[in-house]
């Protein structure tokens, strides 16, 4: 079929012939589309069968264009193959903490999945203080198994390097170079910024140290292919509910540093801790929640060093290295030590990572509704500020970084000078 | 043409329809050839006219299997692929300092370049205590253009990931995985070692820190998509004569750490200096080489540093960093900071790597001539012990080596103390 951009009619006559539907929707006659997407790449409808409304799927298209930039800013369609191949991937290495897959559609660029009608996008709600007892659990997992089983701790070389060549992206990739890595810290024309912080956003990009570091973290970037990544995982890419969790959206995957994937996880946590100043007036409130947040910065941390040292130390067949090669007395012992300086590097890089996200959120093309959504300008700027300062130090001091515990405590010392 | 290995027969049939070398050998009925491959993977031809020894070519062919180890080590012949791509390549960026190619052959996995009959292969001439006074200009120019005109410095982040996605080469990666990273450091049969250096080679084996540092290196190796690297740049890559430096043999190149490539040079010329321990017994004769030698080391070293770092300033148009991105006051120096960490960088790895291949040359598959020639097994003992302690402290200190003269320092050390 020669690609054409679906509209919420002719989506209908698509899904209609699509036998791989048969068990989700068996009666396709009377199925309504809704276009939602909000996102900036896709068109994304939402179909369900009038007669039966729990029978529905997820309909996601690329266009050939960034939307947010309307024509000026061509794409290629070629995403949503990469879109594919990850979500396929981490439904066999993460099953359950992903939407299931109906329908790809390589030459339509467009992939048919699990309806998530009961899940919301996590951002909203953690602004509202849901609590989520199970995402620690999942989110962790999610990021253990996802990361390991795609890098040379568990693949053999050749297998790890075949599977990198499907995963040569980039177009995507640019995207980020440019609006995480380069552009929010020198002129350009699409940075927007709260005029209150002006001060601070002509600060860090004059701070000749504060570029090295991010510099240093933009070579990690396009050059260190540790594991398959999602590369777009902030709490906009996470759908949760009380009991369950799904992670969407992964059209930058690429071979690249495992901690951008963590970082973006507890970046996004701090940013939308430090929004509770504005969206969270009673102190007390704020303060439990703010340390129900911090909890999960920890955790999330934490639980996933565990489960990936553990998946590895069970699992060790990738070409780094092999079992054979830790075989000599007191081998075990530096075997374990050396999973322990592997992780830590990852915490290392999730800092520099995590604080270059929080850095470009407040000064690039792409803010974060946790704290766009404080319509007070110079409440936000708070909240800002502190996001500058804590971003800026967790780049500054990656190399430092022994726990997660410095980590929060970053947070805790820059929150309580303010 | 369906593949077929080539004899001294078939090699002449086949060249005489070459009309791409028309130029080179305009007469192409009387040609003679005669195998001369000593290479682990690959036929080599030189074939000439008999009416004119001096038009003369060589033609390399690849065999579907890795020679050393006979048909057990079966190996893909796309690698003649890869060496195809990468001496084009070299041709472009460092013009005289590799064979031209007149004909490729995918479907044949040959390909048929300059012959230079009037260069050696340098570790023999080095034996020998032969100087090459343009050597240093060369092999630096040769590195700091291959290299920076591959990466992220000079490359689009387009350009760059789709020219890796051509240097995509998984098995001849997995030879120096095993071969430079893995097996030297445990038992595996195909290991050789001199017997008088039995308790240095299972010391090295059973040394934790060690062994955690090689692990690293091969992380480094196997992950950090840097530039597109030779990959196997020792001095029996590199041929040689008075006025003139040719780099051959590229099939390992792919996309790794620039420092590969450094710390193979510089790790063998540090090799050749301790051979002289035997090769040279007059002491006064032996210490004016083993001077010129590491006169040498530091010389690579700083000469390719210093055009890397003008190339670079020259020719910032890479993804990493654009240079508006350093528009601010005192972001010259900062750019020119960025270099120097970068470059730097390169050093760090130029010692990791670097003393990898010193280790593994004591103690794996692939020995080396400069050594192995060394018929007296005790003689030959005190050079390698040599090796092990420099290779072994250029890995482990490689994160505090600032200058090249540390590393230097590092071999005067311990041959002083020996």
């Amino acid at each position: 079929m020669t690609y054409q951009a679906l509209d919420s009619e002719s989506v209908i006559d698509y899904l209609k012939d699509r036998s791989a539907l048969e068990e989700v929707i068996p009666n396709r006659d009377d199925l309504v589309a809704k276009e939602v997407g909000d996102g900036n790449l896709n068109l994304v409808f939402i179909i369900e069968s009038q007669g039966d409304p729990d029978q529905a799927v997820v309909l996601k298209q690329a266009l050939p264009y960034l939307r947010v930039a309307g024509d000026s800013w061509p794409l290629t369609r070629e995403r949503m193959r990469f879109e594919t191949q990850a979500l396929l991937k981490h439904n066999e290495l993460a099953p359950g903490l992903v939407p299931l897959v109906y329908v790809s559609d390589e030459d339509m660029s467009l992939v048919v999945m699990e309806y998530l009608g009961n899940h919301r996008i996590m951002r909203q709600p953690l602004v509202e203080r849901r609590k989520f007892p199970h995402f620690v659990d999942h989110i962790s997992t999610f990021m253990a198994r996802s990361l390991f089983f795609t890098s040379d701790l568990y693949l053999t070389g050749v297998e790890k390097k075949e599977f990198q060549a499907k995963f040569i992206n980039p177009h995507m990739c640019k995207i980020q170079e440019d609006f995480v890595f380069t552009n929010p810290y020198m002129e350009s024309a699409e940075n927007q910024w709260n005029p209150e912080i002006d001060a601070e956003v002509q600060a860090v990009r004059a701070n000749g140290e504060l570029k090295l570091a991010l510099a240093e973290m933009k070579e990690s970037y396009m050059t260190h292919g540790q594991a398959l990544i999602h590369s777009d995982l902030h709490t906009g890419s996470v759908m949760v509910n009380e009991t369950d969790t799904r992670v969407i959206d992964p059209e930058f995957a690429f071979f690249g540093p495992m901690g951008f994937d963590v970082g973006a996880i507890l970046e996004n946590l701090v940013l939308n801790y430090l929004s509770h100043y504005a969206h969270t007036p009673d102190p007390d409130e704020r303060a439990e929640y703010q340390a129900y947040l911090l909890e999960m910065v920890r955790d999330v941390w934490n639980e996933f060093a565990r489960k990936f040292d553990a998946v590895w130390a069970e699992n060790n067949c990738g070409e780094l290295m092999p079992t054979k090669y830790w075989n000599f007395p007191a081998g075990e012992e530096i075997f374990a030590e050396f999973r322990r300086r592997y992780i830590q590097k990852i915490l290392h890089d999730a800092a520099g990572h995590g604080g270059c996200k929080m850095l470009r959120r407040m000064m690039g093309i792409v803010n974060i509704w946790d704290i766009t959504s404080i319509e007070d300008l110079q409440k936000r700027a708070v909240c800002e500020r502190l996001a500058i300062k804590i971003g800026s130090r967790w780049v500054l001091e990656r190399g430092k970084i022994s726990s997660v515990d410095d980590l929060i405590r970053i947070v805790a010392e820059e929150t309580k000078a303010a």
